[in-house]
C-alpha cells in the first residue's frame, strides 16, 4: 500500500516529552477521505495514552481524536464529502459495520471493537493508528463528519469528543424540555454537557466542589449551581433530578448524588473507569427504581446529528488556542485543571 | 372509630416466637373493603419483620403481605368489589395519592411514604398497621386488588409479593418475545420472575449456584441455567441478557453478572437492601451502556394487571401450605431455603 510521510508530533515512550516526528498516511483508497487537519482538540485521553497511564500505549504515540480540518482528497467511491469541505473525525477511525451495534450505529459499542483514531490497530498499512496531532489523516468517509460552516472551526474540534460523549446520554435518556438535569464536574465534558442539555431545553444544575466557579457555570447557561460539599445544599435537591451526567474522571463517592435523583432517575457516569468507591447503597436505588449507568462517546449518525444541532443552536466548545509546540506545557496545566475548558491546537504551528 | 377484635398471629419482640394474639380491625369506611383472609404467603420480609433484623420493628408485630381472600363487607361508596367476591391485598394498604409517584401509579414510590401492609402508621386507628396472619383485613378498595377465579387461591397468594416485585421490572423494561432475560436466584422472587418472564414470551436462563436446581428451573419453564460458579459457562454467556432481574437477598459480587448483559442492558437488584460489595466496576458499564438499577414492588394498576395476566396464562406460584401454627418451624426453615418455593398459610387453621 501506499503511504507519503507526513509530519506530526508525539510522543516514543511514556516518560518522554512529546516531539515533532514523522509518521505514514496511506494514500486514499476508494472510499477514503483525506484531511487537512486545521485544529485538534486536546482530550483527558491523549495525555492518558501518552502517558500509558492505562496501560497498552504503543509508541510512538500521536494522540488527537477532536478533529476538524477541510477535505483535501477523496477515494472515487467517496459520496458523503468532496474536496473543499470541512470535516471533522472524533475518536473512531473504524469498526467492523456487521455486529448488532455496528448495524444500529452504535460503533462505539461495536461487538469487535472499533478502532480507535490512535493507538488503535491499523487494519490497512499495519502498526497502530495516529491520531489529531499531525498535518494530515485518510479515514473511512463513514466515520468522517460533516461540520456545519457557520461554527467557530477551532471551537467546533472539542465536539469530536466532549460534545459527543455528553450528547449521547443525553438522547438516549431523552433529555429535553422539562427534563431536569444535573452535571457533575466542569471541565472539557461538564461544560458541554451544560451548553447541550440547555440547548435541548433541560432545566440544568451544575454540582461543583467550588463556588469560584458559579459564575462561569451560569455563564455557560445553568440554571443554578449546588455545591456538593455543602449538605444543606445538597439535601434541598433531594429526589430532583431526572438525569445526572457525572464527568467526574477520579474515583468519588456517587451515592451523595443518587440521592438527587427523582423517582426513575439515572446516574450516568462519562469520566470515570474504575471500581465505584465508596461502594454504591442499593437501598435508594431499589426505594426509587434509580439506576447508575455508564456511557462512551456516541455513535457516527449520532454525532453528525450533535454537530448539526450545534450548527442550528450556535453551540461550540469554550476553548483556549495554542501552538503544538505547547503541548507539553498544556498537558502539565490539564493535570491542574488550568484550562477553561478546552486547549485546541491551531494545526498550522505545526507548519512552521 | 370503631374497631373490632380480631384473632391474629404475632410476635411481641424480636427474640420471641410468634403465637396467636388479638388485634383491633376497623369497621369498614365508606371506601373500606373487609376481607376474610383466607391464605397469606410468607414473604422473607415477614421474618425480618417478626425479628427486627432491618430495625423500627414495631410490636407487637403481625406479618402478612400476601394476603387472598373474600370480600365480607364493603362501605357504602365501593365500587370496585362487592361481597362475596375473591381479593387480594400486597405490602401496601396507603399512600398520599397525591405526589408526583401516586399520580403516576407508582404508589410504591410514594414521595410521602405508602403504608405498609404491616409495620405501616395505621393512620386510621392509630398506632401501626397488622398483616395477614389474621382473620380479615380492611383496606382501602384503591389497594385491594381483583383475584382470578380460575386459579388455585392458595398459589395465588405469593403472586402480591413476589409476583409484582418480578412483574414490575419485566415491564418497566419492555421484556416481551425476543427479550433474553436471567434471573439470579432461585427462591420466591426468583421461580415467580422465571414463570412471568416466560409468561411474557422472553427466553429465560436461570444463574444459580447450585446444579441440583437445574431440573427444577427447566420445570418451572426456564430455557436454560448457568451454574454462576462455573467461569467457563460463565464466560459463554458474556454480552448475551437484555435484562438481568437479580433477586439474591444478601450481599453479592454483581460484576460477574454485569459481565452478561449485552450492549444496553439492566442489572436490576430486587432482592438486596445494602452496599454492593465487592465495589462495582464502571468499566463494562460505560464500554458497553449497560446499567444497574432497583425496584420495588410494583403499583396497584401493574398489580391488577399482573393478577389478570396470571389469570389468562394460568401463573401462580409453587407453593407449600402450612397451618397458622407452624409459623415459626417456617421461619427457620427459610433461613435454610428448605421450601419450594413459597409458603403459604391456610388462614382457616388460625380459626381452630
Amino acid at each position: 500500500m501506499n503511504t507519503s510521510n507526513t509530519k506530526a508530533f508525539g510522543t516514543k515512550a511514556a516518560d518522554a516529552l512529546l516531539e515533532e516526528m514523522t509518521i505514514a498516511r496511506r494514500d486514499v483508497l476508494a472510499k477514503d477521505v483525506e484531511i487537512e487537519i486545521l485544529y485538534c482538540g486536546v482530550c483527558h485521553s491523549d495525555l492518558h495514552t501518552a502517558r500509558n497511564d492505562w496501560g497498552g500505549s504503543q509508541y510512538p504515540a500521536v494522540p488527537g481524536h477532536e478533529i476538524v480540518g477541510r477535505v483535501t482528497k477523496v477515494g472515487n467511491e467517496v459520496t458523503k464529502l468532496k474536496v473543499g469541505d470541512l470535516a471533522g473525525v472524533g475518536c473512531m477511525v473504524d469498526s467492523c459495520h456487521t455486529c448488532e451495534s455496528c448495524k444500529q450505529d452504535l460503533e462505539q459499542y461495536c461487538l469487535n471493537g472499533f478502532t480507535g483514531t490512535y493507538n488503535g490497530r491499523d487494519k490497512h498499512i499495519g502498526g497502530h493508528t495516529y491520531g489529531g496531532y499531525s498535518e494530515k489523516v485518510v479515514v473511512d468517509e463513514h466515520f468522517v463528519l460533516k461540520v456545519p460552516s457557520n461554527l467557530n472551526l477551532a471551537a467546533v474540534a472539542p465536539l469530536l469528543c466532549a460534545g459527543i460523549t455528553t450528547w449521547s446520554p443525553l438522547r438516549h435518556w431523552n433529555v429535553g424540555k422539562g427534563t431536569k438535569v444535573a452535571v457533575v464536574g466542569l471541565g472539557g465534558l461538564g461544560h458541554m454537557a451544560i451548553k447541550l442539555a440547555k440547548g435541548l431545553g433541560a432545566e440544568v444544575t451544575l454540582f461543583s466542589r467550588t463556588p469560584e466557579k458559579i459564575q462561569d457555570a451560569i455563564d455557560l447557561g445553568a440554571d443554578s449551581v449546588i455545591i456538593s460539599t455543602d449538605d444543606q445544599q445538597m439535601k434541598s435537591v433531594h429526589g430532583k433530578y431526572d438525569l445526572i451526567i457525572d464527568t467526574v474522571p477520579y474515583v468519588h463517592d456517587v451515592n451523595p448524588y443518587v440521592a438527587t435523583l427523582n423517582i426513575n432517575g439515572t446516574l450516568v457516569l462519562v469520566g470515570y473507569l474504575g471500581g465505584l468507591e465508596p461502594i454504591l447503597n442499593t437501598v435508594p436505588m431499589i426505594m426509587g427504581r434509580k439506576t447508575v449507568a455508564g456511557s462512551v462517546i456516541g455513535g457516527i449518525a449520532e454525532t453528525q446529528e450533535m454537530l448539526d444541532f450545534c450548527g442550528e443552536h450556535n453551540i461550540v466548545s469554550e476553548v483556549e488556542i495554542i501552538k503544538m509546540q505547547e503541548i507539553n506545557e498544556a498537558y502539565e496545566r490539564m493535570l491542574k485543571s488550568d484550562v477553561r475548558y478546552r486547549f485546541v491546537i491551531d494545526m498550522d504551528s505545526l507548519k512552521s
